[in-house]
């Protein structure tokens, strides 16, 4: 095999691979980061680099196997796809400067005020509890020993019987009892009220001031703790990132993927669980140095996410998630130790994963079913949790069903050229001008404007349909009486920002390959809903309530999503946004034993829907890749708008 | 702080330390072996090693702290104790050839082939299980996810519900299912007969031919561990060795002191924990490599050994064991997994460290009362086990009352100038002639003598007794026609072997200090058992059987032991030695759940006696520092030959 030098710029780090040696490999291998947010599959185009002298068909010392999404323009500049070209001789690289992940995340600043459900009683409601004992020391005429002491005194006083101490705080123990002279706290876990109790950890004197835990939601996007005060059920901080994942692929689809590339000691599966891992202690040191704690001083982690994030977050291999009959390795993980899970809250402390439904529907639907009260409530109820994925539930107390249909990440900004997430320099809203179609928008931070976030695209989708720039399949009229329309590499497009005013100092622009998107992911999402009430005989009209979770819904404009098609025609007061239901069902769930029960429930309650397996999907699919609906009478409020 | 220079021989190892420290402590730096049997302590003499240009009084290059175990001659040739004495200049230092211990070990050649006192019904009786399942694999008409479906099938077909898997066997388990066409075996494991389980490992395809568990015995000498298979109940194979710890303390006290050296980078506990683990995982190996199967398919392990050694195999500080009140960390350690202990059997498997009593009557103890029948027997049966420290039993099924003495380690050769264990070399039966005083002896192995092992030194007293060698208190009469009586370094003694007969040319001895050591050590033995039965008010002679535990046992001559006052005058018949109870108990404790009820039973039933708080006791150890005791006419046999 052929040896070939590569020297990487702007670093100048020069090594040496083998023929065959894809790009980004070649980069890792050198330690250099290269953003690949769709986990390398040629999709998203974001880990182009420029390779001197690359040569055309293959004569080069690179070979591309993909470029799909390069121009010509782009390719004749010497661009390549780092994961789908191959190196085949040696060659010089440079890598452009990588999308930085900005930091502004809207629910990093503030502690969430979380009404509680229920009046929180901690002793009954509780597994976690943290008793004051003081023992008579050992004597001659006493010589038991230091644990059943320890655990006579806790049984006498506390009514916990019998009791299982961890090894490492046998270890401590002898040592702890005689230092505090006799007089400690035992943080003890009991799963149900009258049944064995574990001793997770034991500490000097009266330690009962508080007590922490933590409730933690991996999305596939952010990741969120908070940290909770087990004694009063207050959020006492919380800190929110970006999964750390995010570099190795935007998509659940993706990240399965990537975790399945092993082999040449690369081990996907761990590299992923070891950044979002990386992502959750951060956030539990940042957090709980915000109440001077230390994360060692959690003693219970409540997890929600989807079902491919808990595998992820588990080491479990997720593969046959995304492969056909699309089966998750387990819904209800049994409750684990932090120490063994590699979550830095104290070893001992359970870390209790909430169950999931499906490959699809994971335990972040189970638990935001239980925070949107749908357990509780008599009323017709859509439950929507619209992020990367589309997750959705119908029913009331009596039953629930439930979907998912995978709208991808255009929503979130990407997929679509000019999209990004919604931070800095992301235009949120826009309005146009029906008759100078000019547009005027917001911008995040009032900045000049650097892409177009979800809810923008929603917005300016809206306003290109309802002024007539957009017709009903998604065409850009390219003979009206203004500029702002043209033909681009890409074919016709809408230009929403000149490049005079932005921050980079290009177009910001519209194309009819990200409309396609927008009405792909608004299709799907549309169908989905569609196909739940259709499956139990129920009309759209006839849901009560439209519960929306996830942070996608919390800036939308309702009246913008209804006129493209994503949310139904119902009157406004029908809607509401939740914000974080996952977060919130965990939080629920690691306070009240009842609640945790609760979301078991709910997880064994729903009926999944399998929406491949489903023709009427497809065919309710394909109706709504129009704007709003090729069936206009199903959105009476639009229809009378375009009159 | 000075520093100073120096340097081993043989090894020519040179190496700086400050000023002040310990000659064993810069062996230690240097990666030199000494041999410390009493632990650092200075009472054994063993880590002697040769000072050039030693000096006297402290002037030379280092200062003895004590000499008490070195003949003035040796200290005049340079000799110095390692563990005392302290390093102020640059020197040079030779380390004597260190006694090697010997590898024969009487158990470690065949399997012991033992008899159950049960019939054995391992569905009914074993809480592991091997269970081969053939599932339906999943299909879009079952999503059912990986976990769920084994479990189905395990619920299904073998009735266990319900089941938790270990999150090591999660994260393979979609693997395994695949790759073996879904057809498996699972290794489960249930406390008792309708409680929940718990998933240990998957295997592909049917591995239901055998099933490993290791039973260990942890002796303060000797390590013993028996793989059984847990489908027929035999052992398939064993091995046994010298526990590691041997070199950093002879008995179970020098081994606490040890475990309590901390601080200035050293870890007395960690490395004495290290050391056992090192030796039975050694063991582990050979075990399983005798039956061509690997320490990691061994799935359970039943642990028993004395209270220290257990406390030091889980890395708990044993210290208040050895300070009044004498309290122990626990007794009841609960289930543990190998992965957290540091055995080298599968990570997942239960280690069940078997119930103690107390300080100085450990799970060696309550298995031993279980093996040897008494929590069945109707008859007043004294069980004993004698070791490096002598426990004792008193009772039958009804009731038991237990203590424990120190005899120290005289009986296993250590305390006694040419003392030595039971390995090649030792003389282990001596006879003498009563006229010409001239001794014939047995020797392990056939070759010269080395020395005196615990079942020779035994022999040898009750013989220089019965001869009038030696009298009633222990006295060495030198008048007597013969020159192997006479006054050597340490007083009067007696020429056991002369140097031209010896392995290493020097006469081997027993002197006046040796006598009193042993009866010292016979006398705690019989002060023991005297207690006891006073204790409950019933006569010595009352006893119905006596049963004889520890590898001990299984060498002495009962009408030696009896004549020196070690054993009660009682009928020969009466007397049974059971070779290792220990390890036999942790066997059946390991098989049938209903017998590992039972060690928890028996451990407690007993009530302990304290000797320590006893002044009937010392009264009694008083009386029996005698041959064979004070009150010559309990021992009417004796006395019978002594006319």
């Amino acid at each position: 095999m052929t040896t070939c030098s590569v020297t990487f710029q702007p670093k100048n780090t020069t090594l040496s691979v083998p023929s065959g040696t894809l790009i980004y490999e070649a980069a890792q291998e050198a330690g250099l980061h290269l953003n690949m947010p769709c986990g390398g599959q040629g999709r998203c185009g974001r880990c182009a680099v420029l390779v001197d002298d690359a040569g055309q068909n293959g004569s080069g010392p690179v070979r591309r196997r993909s470029t799909l999404r390069l121009s010509p323009a782009d390719v004749a500049a010497g661009y390549a796809l780092a994961c789908q070209t191959v190196i085949q001789g040696d060659v010089q690289i440079t890598i452009p400067p990588q999308e930085k992940i900005e930091r502004r995340l809207t629910t990093d600043r503030t502690v969430a005020d979380l009404v509680l459900p229920f009046d929180y009683d901690p002793i009954r409601q509780q597994s976690l509890q943290a008793c004051f004992v003081q023992l008579e020391p050992p004597s001659m005429d006493d010589q038991t020993d230091d644990w059943s002491r320890l655990a006579r005194s806790l049984r006498r006083e506390h009514g916990f019987d019998p009791i299982t101490p961890a090894l490492s705080t046998l270890r401590k123990l002898g040592k702890v009892l005689r230092e505090a002279d006799w007089q400690v706290t035992a943080i003890l876990e009991q799963d149900d009220e009258s049944g064995p109790a574990r001793l997770v950890d034991l500490l000097p004197g009266d330690r009962t001031e508080r007590l922490l835990g933590a409730a933690i939601d991996i999305g596939t996007t952010s990741n969120v703790v908070y940290v909770v005060d087990l004694l009063t059920g207050r959020i006492l901080a919380q800190a929110v990132d970006y999964n750390g994942q995010v570099v190795r692929g935007e998509d659940v689809i993706s990240r399965i993927i990537y975790a399945g590339k092993n082999g040449n000691g690369r081990d996907g599966l761990g590299e992923l669980q070891a950044l979002v891992l990386g992502t959750l202690n951060r956030l539990l040191v940042r957090a709980a140095h915000r109440i001077k704690a230390e994360p060692s001083d959690i003693y219970r982690a409540t997890v929600a996410g989807n079902s491919t994030m808990i595998h992820l977050f588990l080491g479990l291999q997720p593969e046959s998630i995304r492969l056909s009959p699309f089966i998750t390795g387990v819904n209800q993980p049994p409750p684990l130790r932090a120490g063994d899970v590699g979550l830095a809250i104290h070893p001992n402390a359970t870390v209790d994963c909430l169950p999931g439904v499906a490959s699809y529907v994971g335990a972040d639907i189970s638990a935001g079913v239980v925070s949107a009260g749908l357990m509780e409530t008599d009323k017709l109820t859509l439950f929507m949790d619209v992020g990367t994925n589309g997750e959705m539930v119908l029913g009331n107390r009596e039953w629930l069903i439930t979907c998912a249909c995978s709208a991808g990440p255009a929503f979130e900004g990407a997929g679509v050229g000019d999209g990004m997430r919604a931070t800095t320099g992301a235009i949120e809203e826009v309005w146009i001008n029906g008759e100078t179609f000019e547009p005027t928008g917001r911008v995040i931070g009032g900045g000049a404007p650097l892409g177009l976030c979800g809810s923008g695209l929603i917005s300016l989708l809206a306003e290109l349909f309802i002024t007539g720039i957009v017709d009903r399949s998604g065409n850009i009229h390219l003979d009206l009486a203004t500029t702002r329309t043209r033909t681009g590499d890409h074919g016709a497009e809408y230009v929403v920002a000149w490049a005079d005013t932005t921050e980079h100092g290009r177009d910001i622009v519209i194309t009819k390959v990200d409309i396609d998107n927008l009405l792909r992911a608004k299709a799907a999402i549309y169908a989905g809903y569609t196909v739940l009430c259709q499956s139990v005989g129920v009309e759209l009209a006839d849901v009560e309530q439209m519960l929306i979770g996830g942070a996608f819904g919390q800036y939308i404009n309702i009246e913008k999503a209804v006129q493209i098609g994503l949310l139904p025609d119902l009157p406004w007061d029908r809607f509401q946004f939740l914000g974080n239901t996952s977060a919130r069902g965990a939080t629920l769930a690691l306070l009240n034993r009842d609640y945790r029960q609760r979301v078991n429930a709910a997880a064994g309650m729903m009926t999944y829907l399998e929406l491949s397996a489903d023709n009427s999907f497809y065919d309710n699919f394909m109706s709504a890749l129009f704007l709003p609906h090729t069936e206009i009478e199903r959105f009476p409020s639009v229809a009378e708008v375009l009159r």
